[in-house]
């Protein structure tokens, strides 16, 4: 994440660091490989001497260093495609040519930090939808391509937001068991308390190599990996990177993230859902509607089939929130079990059903009823198993946070609405997804009646100081909003 | 300049660094001060310790960092303002009352880098006067404000892109000479080959406290100062260190840029010089027309007596770019020398004589003549010397550079025009203005008739990489065209 950094000594005479004012980033040269990096003068390191440079990690890996490699440093050119950014922010539409001039820089980490960040904020304020075509096409071949010998690759993605909702984990195996292909990537949280490959870890081993990825789905039909060591639509990883910290998220960029990534996995048939609440990203239908429209004219123009389903935003989906809570669910609803969350259970079903119409050999209309089969008779939860199998066993236990707080009804009433951007504050207060037995385990859901001190959730977290940040943070404001019954 | 930055170690206790992916920032509290800034985690400096941070001279200078102090760092919590700045992105007009909020977090350094820039690209898509006005104000008044016991307090100020023209350093020993008060504080290049601040300090120390600055003016009228230590508009600082490096300058900045440390600076009557050329920052003139148009609004509503010349910026002015150049040129015009640049020396002659005009005792139309007898009379001289000397001897000796480099004519004609940002890019490429002594030593004008093989400029450099690099560039590109006689 974010930007490279070189550290010089005060004393380097490869690039005398008085040089650097008013340039500010280098180019890194090692071997073959290079990146662009920010510079840090370093005037006490005792380590460092005016022939040494100093790198962190990231840029080790990224640049391939072994030891004794040779590293040069120079003022970074900067990146020629900054012209058409200057002329975005001057309001001019930017042709695909130039688009893809930008995105190839971004992917090849040519642009600081503010250069993306002036890239973002011009293109928020505008965007034709010639423009989003280009940016998306560009991303997508701007990185690696995976590539499969099946005719039919189906995916699913969630627009994000809704706590819970781990319908990844059950979607998955139910397409899979069904024989169609479902090469499943998924990233980690970035503000949430948990992406499904952080859930997906404390089941399974997720960080799978291209080739590893390529076995198990000829295997199983299926993967959950991480796709972070896959370079699908790296520009994508940069944006993000920049978009988050700013908390901006326009319809363009999403259209663009998702279809980018989903292009590059090779997927042919695709399920967005769009989860529309008060306390979602989405909140109204005007709002679902435009972004729907705009992902469907993105994928027709790319030959991607691509189905937008809006669905109940209106709380978290399931009770755990958090690693270790969200794969209980996961498990319960792949076993049957009674007192699984019956909300995770049926947007499985349904979403898994839309994606198994896809399938020419099942009659049209079938697809939930089979999914509901598959699930009932226990196919999922074999195909599952096979999966994890096939991924290998997670790199550590995760159990479920030891320390326990209950937020509790503050009056008799009906639960009448559970903020979900407040719940998923608490859940990362108190540790998830880093320590992934930390989060919430809901006892109430909207409409449920409770009695005044009757627990809404349990708080469970493993590191004391973050535990006792996340009591407070619910004591302050718990997200639960519990009305007068007669109200 | 940049954003802060705090070195943690892997394994520091007082904030688990895997706690701040997604965050980024931390505030960093010693005893009374604190400051925001970005983390790096470290695994390879044995000297920092679980429970020691590590911090840049920079950071270490603002925190006023005495050894044995201890530092408290936590996560930064969102500047409030970035509200506005989304609200912006989305097209909003500020109220006064945001833009003040925007205005004082950046000055509290509570934006990173990446939330400069968003606020600076959505305000350089559109901002309305009223705007503009608010941001001018907000931005003079949050830092320090000089005050002066004298009724006029005159300043010019050059919107800069033309290199030489360094009439600052004669029009204030002018001004002086005459008894106007003019507390002249100027900035160090940032992309330039010099800053007056630098070209100054060929001759004089610049680096003056607030209190040395109010006392060389009681003395001397005047001063020629490096504003840096003086906390002038410090949300002016931050938003430069950014729009430079993005090379985005809107009218909307510029005005407030300039006025705010203006107004901060307590000035009463103001000179603006916009020079126009077509390798000027101001190409045409509807374009300056425009601006001198927000100048006047501006300082109009903010008490401030602005007047707006748009001067020739067809070339540079003088002969010398280049710190020691720039100096040698200023002195051969106060000395009256015949072979003084006449283009500076007229120049100054005319600002000088615009400033002199404020002066209530001099009869209307008089200032030039009165400019032009104090400089030819040797006092705009001997009150330079005084500055000099009250500012102190400069802190090392710069003398013009000794490896020559001359870029010839490529064949008879007439020099037809002259790239300023080409000569600025060659006279920074040779080590201006961090080897004072490095730059471009003009031979030839425009409109000047040359042979084949005739000098056009010479090319001065003290250090052997970048003089090769300099000389190379000029090769490319001389930045001069010269055009066939017949032509």
């Amino acid at each position: 994440m974010g930007e490279n950094v070189v550290i010089l000594s005060r004393d380097c005479h490869a690039l005398r660091p008085e040089r650097l004012a008013g340039f500010r980033k280098v180019e890194v040269r090692v071997n073959g490989a290079r990146i662009v990096a920010n510079v840090l003068i370093s005037d006490g390191l005792e380590a460092l001497g005016p022939g040494e440079i100093g790198l962190p990690q990231p840029a080790l890996r990224r640049l391939g260093v072994k030891p004794g490699d040779h590293a040069h440093v120079s003022i970074a050119p900067p990146a020629a495609s900054l012209d058409a950014v200057r002329a975005k922010i001057r309001g001019e539409e930017l042709t695909k040519e130039e688009i893809r001039a930008v995105v190839e820089d971004l992917a090849a980490h040519r642009y600081s930090d503010i250069e993306v960040a002036a890239f973002l904020i011009a293109t928020s304020s505008f965007m034709t939808t010639s423009e989003v075509l280009a940016l998306t096409s560009s991303m997508a071949a701007a990185g690696a391509q995976l590539k499969w010998n099946r005719p039919i690759i189906v995916d699913k993605h969630c627009i994000g937001g809704i706590p819970g909702n781990r319908t990844t984990m059950i979607v998955t195996p139910i397409v899979a068991a069904h024989g169609l292909t479902m090469p499943k990537t998924s990233s980690r949280a970035i503000t949430s308390p948990s992406g499904t490959a952080d859930t997906m870890e404390v089941l399974s081993r997720v960080e799978l190599t291209e080739d590893e990825i390529l076995d198990v789905v000829e295997r199983c039909n299926g993967c959950i990996a991480w796709g972070g060591h896959i370079n699908l639509s790296p520009a994508d990883d940069v944006l993000i990177s920049i978009e988050r910290p700013l908390s901006i998220d326009t319809p363009e960029q999403m259209v663009a993230s998702i279809l980018s990534k989903k292009i590059a996995a090779g997927s042919t048939n695709l399920l967005i859902d769009i989860p529309m609440g008060p306390t979602a990203k989405i909140r109204s239908n005007i709002h679902a509607q435009s972004i729907r429209k705009l992902f469907e004219f993105v994928s027709s123009r790319l030959g991607l089939f691509t189905e937008v389903i809006i669905t109940d935003g209106a709380q978290p989906v399931g009770f755990g929130v958090g690693p270790a809570l969200e794969a209980r669910d996961v498990l319960a609803v792949l076993d049957g079990r009674p007192d699984a969350p019956a909300d995770l259970r049926e947007k499985s079903i349904l979403l898994a059903g839309r994606l198994l119409e896809h399938d020419p050999l099942l009659a049209g209309g079938r697809g939930e009823q089979r999914a509901r089969e598959l699930l009932e008779s226990g196919e999922a939860r074999k195909t599952f198993d096979r999966i994890i199998d096939a991924q290998g066993p997670p790199p550590r236990a995760a159990p479920i946070g030891s320390l326990v707080f209950e937020a509790v009804a503050p009056r008799d009433g009906v639960v009448s609405q559970i903020d979900c951007f407040r719940i998923a504050r608490i859940a990362r207060t108190a540790g998830a997804p880093y320590d992934p037995g930390a989060g919430i385990d809901l006892q109430k859901k909207s409409g449920d009646m409770v009695r005044k001190g009757e627990p809404l959730y349990r708080i469970h977290g493993l590191d004391h100081s973050d535990f006792a940040a996340a009591c407070e943070a619910a004591g302050e404001d718990s997200g639960f909003r519990v009305s007068s019954a007669g109200r």
